[in-house]
């Protein structure tokens, strides 16, 4: 039987999503809770796609397979009694057999929080803190520049290599209220560190001369500054 | 010369707000900032009054004594470079010497904040999780018997003997938004543990055929279940 389940995150405690020897990591939490509850059977978590280290997931998805007569409701309950409280299942459902939680991705939203106001300690983890002025009206204006189908090589984590760098961005929103600095994308998939890195760029862009459409056309990473950082980062919704 | 500094906190990681000896507490995290800044000479940070292990501080207040040439801008800066990041001084200003930050308190705003909707990892440290159903309708009529000058004996702390346990209540606030309650309480003073108890017995009666008016009036903390957990406790602001 396949299972897909939808789960939230604090990415904050963990070495990023992809298990790894030694380091408490998303996928490896919800495995070993998976493997009680198989009865040592290894069951692989397959995701729609990895996040990196401290970054948050209010709707993260992966499928698995597991070979047991359990209800829906004892399966979730076991699943976050087994794991960390900073991870939790919302949601679980059966799907058909050849339903892929990577490979079927249609959309994915992503969304990034900047802190404008004075620094909050209770918020360190879960936005980014930017002490600079910010141009919202420029960064509303450049966003327009990364919607669309490019190669988005400019913003790619520069050593991994990708058979493909082109992407699809179908909307990206941007608020501003009470201080705070939203910008939701929604794509067909991002490439690692992109959209930090395009969130870097913008604020780059918005206390600067430079667009974002030389940046793109450019392919070009050295052309703006740092990447923002992952505390700011929420993989918000999948969609398939 | 006398300062009055205005700090937040996250009080996940800390054994209160008292000075303790080997356990960090707020009030030991900022006194070694300051005990770096004066040179050595101890200074003693006079707050508000205290907060227990948990509990969050939006505004809090407190007075010390420093004599040392320094402007206010660099004074702030030095204990903000020397504590941690879960604590934050927002504003320092001098203040007459015989200012006192916790006799002159005029009024004290508690909010206390309680989730009904499903557990968010991401705010596990700063909202209690409540996962039974809530009549918030019974505890937006019930609060009005806790405004006013009552002996508030049965939300007290048992152990702990006060001269006297009468304290006034001016106003309280009940919001439910985005399936938060969120209860704000405006008061001259409270006593230790009162909001916590005062939340906890909110809770009781609204599942309950119980009311707070016979609570109040027994002076019996027997008569209502459970403490509210300190992760949901926010001292929002002291007013002189």
């Amino acid at each position: 039987m396949r299972y897909l389940i939808t789960f939230s995150y604090d990415g904050t405690n963990y070495s990023g999503y992809q298990r790894q020897l030694n380091h408490k990591t998303i996928q490896g939490e919800i495995e070993n809770a998976l493997n009680k509850i198989s009865g040592g059977e290894y069951i692989k978590l397959c995701s729609s796609g990895r996040t990196d280290k401290g970054v948050h997931a209010i709707n993260q998805k992966a499928h698995f397979d597991l070979n047991k007569k359990i209800t829906l409701y004892k399966l979730r309950s076991a699943i976050n009694r087994y794991i960390d409280n900073d991870i939790y299942v919302k949601d679980i459902k059966i799907v058909p057999n050849d339903f892929h939680a990577r490979y079927m991705v249609r959309r994915k939203i992503y969304t990034y929080k900047i802190n404008t106001s004075d620094y909050n300690p209770l918020e360190r983890y879960y936005i980014y803190q930017y002490n600079k002025p910010l141009n919202i009206k420029k960064i509303k204006q450049q966003v327009k520049y990364l919607i669309g189908t490019h190669d988005f090589s400019s913003f790619a984590n520069k050593e991994e290599k990708k058979e493909s760098y082109i992407r699809t961005i179908y909307k990206i929103k941007v608020n501003y209220k009470s201080n705070i600095l939203s910008i939701t994308f929604i794509g067909n998939g991002f490439l690692k560190y992109q959209v930090r890195n395009m969130v870097g760029a913008l604020i780059d862009v918005s206390n600067s001369k430079k667009g974002i459409k030389t940046i793109l056309e450019a392919k070009d990473r050295s052309l703006f500054g740092k990447i923002a950082p992952s505390e700011g980062l929420y993989l918000e919704d999948v969609k398939y």
